[in-house]
């Protein structure tokens, strides 16, 4: 039985797998790709339009082709069907807001990663005294742009939920810290009965209402502006929190699904979606980072498998839940009161 | 023709790949591997061997279980055979050095990656004015470990070329460059008619000889303090470079093959060993991100094909040269003089 001898090719992959992670987060930072969406570039015309230096932009670029994010035929760059989709500004489909986010602060705050578990506390601007939110909320073209990031990560698993969700049964939902209302919309497109609404803090109101209008949506879609802390949730048939329950601690997420629990008629369902991590805890590698991406982030949150969910839910007193794969990593819990 | 539709999946995986990166670089740092290596541990256990936080010590070490680094059985984690072989500090295969280096410096600096390319400047120590290397040579223990995590970067590759070069036709060889003299000794060790050496700043010497003792190759392996810069290259029947020529501009490059064509007999050969990049810049993802790690580490470096390896041993007067596969990314470039 001969065995194959071993390598450290796997470790070494994954230990300089940031490279390959910055490299794109790069390229999204200069804006490779919106640029390549108006039309293939040589390599000269592409990094004169970026404004770098010649020294590396051969090798970034072929880097590019090698991660399979650009293609290259003769001499022109082009972008990749998935990056041409998802990677353009212009487009709606653009979800490089959160990448954005990512290499403007998440890549560094990571820095600190083993600082965060020897302390157990997070790792950005709150180290320091900064408030990330605070300012964040006090600039309106800032907080846009980081509503939309949010789009861009909820909007593939909105549209599975609009689709695999039993929505004929319900008349109303509310999407609960809805921000853009990505979601929010995403679904009440899909189901022409349906009159909803998103809840979020009431600075994020114009950038909601905004995007509801964009959409033809403002007779059947309203924001209620306010904070799930303080504040009683909407009475609707159906609530939704997607990426919500992670950034809180264990107390915190148990009130949250108490709240909604409360404001459900009989029969009202709740939806939880998130990158769940398997109940195995050996599978979604995806989740399990997100969880530490909580340590860097929060306070107290943690994500948590639908095992986790269930019992959380059943616990507060919801009769029925169900957990269903959504894209990608995420998948959603369904309590039904 | 029904065509899947695109979903981000990729890009996000991608955009996110510093978690799995970071998280890996931090169990490195925290000896988690080399603990493990003396047993299984219970959760408690490995969260109190290595003073971890509890609140996010169980999401780590399942997130590695997730990433292929550990294995969880019961409740008890072990190392992976790759992770026992590759990350136990106490083996000496351990090639975490390279790694360790990667967490304390390399992540930081690549976090300026978008103002390297802009610039085409370095973006290490010598942006504050640190001099990395200069610091490094003056603390003998930190040299140790810089020159040991070298060994770990090459001693796969070296064991290859100690395969596949015909050193049955050749009776003297000089690895230039040699940093501990990982790739010295395993030719040494592999073929007892050879006697070689290595070259190297004066500094490396006692850690070069200390190396060779143990591996009782004194007899056969001698160290050649010098400076390739400065001075002649030794004359012997084959001169390696590995990881060498990617820290220098063309020009160096070019000076440097033809030292070593110099210095050679006729019929003499020189090995270049890389992470070459392959000929059509498009597969070898790992080779390109290097190159744009010369340019975070260094003023003027870069990464080639094996093609531009061939071309400038031509250049410089070598009859014939020859590209091979090695371990991992590397190749070999050989030139017959």
């Amino acid at each position: 039985m001969a065995k194959k001898p071993l390598t450290p090719a796997k470790v070494m992959e994954l230990g300089f797998g940031f490279w390959g992670s910055k490299t794109l987060l790069s390229a999204i930072e200069l804006g490779l790709f919106t640029e390549l969406a108006k039309g293939a570039r040589t390599l000269e015309g592409l990094t004169s339009r970026l404004s770098l230096h010649p020294r590396s932009a051969r090798d970034f670029f072929d880097a590019l082709v090698a991660l399979g994010m650009l293609k290259r035929t003769g001499a022109r760059y082009a972008n990749t069907p998935d990056t041409a989709l998802f990677l353009d500004r212009a487009k709606p489909s653009y979800v490089g807001g959160i990448l954005e986010m990512a290499n403007a602060r998440l890549y560094g705050f990571w820095g600190s990663l083993t600082e965060g578990l020897r302390t157990g506390k997070p790792q950005n601007e709150a180290k320091t005294g900064e408030d990330f939110f605070g300012t964040l909320y006090a600039d309106p073209q800032r907080l846009e742009g980081f509503l939309k990031a949010m789009t861009g990560l909820s909007i593939g698993s909105a549209r599975v939920i609009a689709g695999k969700f039993p929505w004929k049964k319900y008349r109303t939902f509310t999407d609960v810290g809805c921000a853009q209302g990505g979601a929010t919309v995403e679904i009440a497109l899909a189901h022409k009965h349906l009159t909803g609404g998103g809840m979020d803090l009431p600075v994020v109101q114009p950038v909601f209402e905004a995007y509801v209008k964009e959409k033809r949506l403002e007779k059947r879609v309203r924001f209620h502006p306010g904070n799930f802390f303080n504040e009683a949730l909407p009475a609707t048939d159906v609530l939704i929190m997607g990426h919500i329950l992670h950034d809180w601690n264990l107390d915190e997420k148990i009130m949250l699904l108490q709240k909604a629990y409360d404001a459900l008629p009989p029969n009202g369902a709740l939806i939880i979606y998130e990158a769940l991590i398997d109940d195995a805890r050996k599978g979604n590698a995806f989740g399990l980072l997100m969880s530490l991406n909580m340590l860097i982030e929060t306070p107290g949150g943690f994500d948590f498998t639908g095992a986790d969910c269930c019992k959380w839910m059943k616990a507060v007193g919801f009769k029925r839940t169900k957990v269903e794969r959504l894209a990608g990593p995420d998948a959603m819990v369904v309590g039904y009161k």
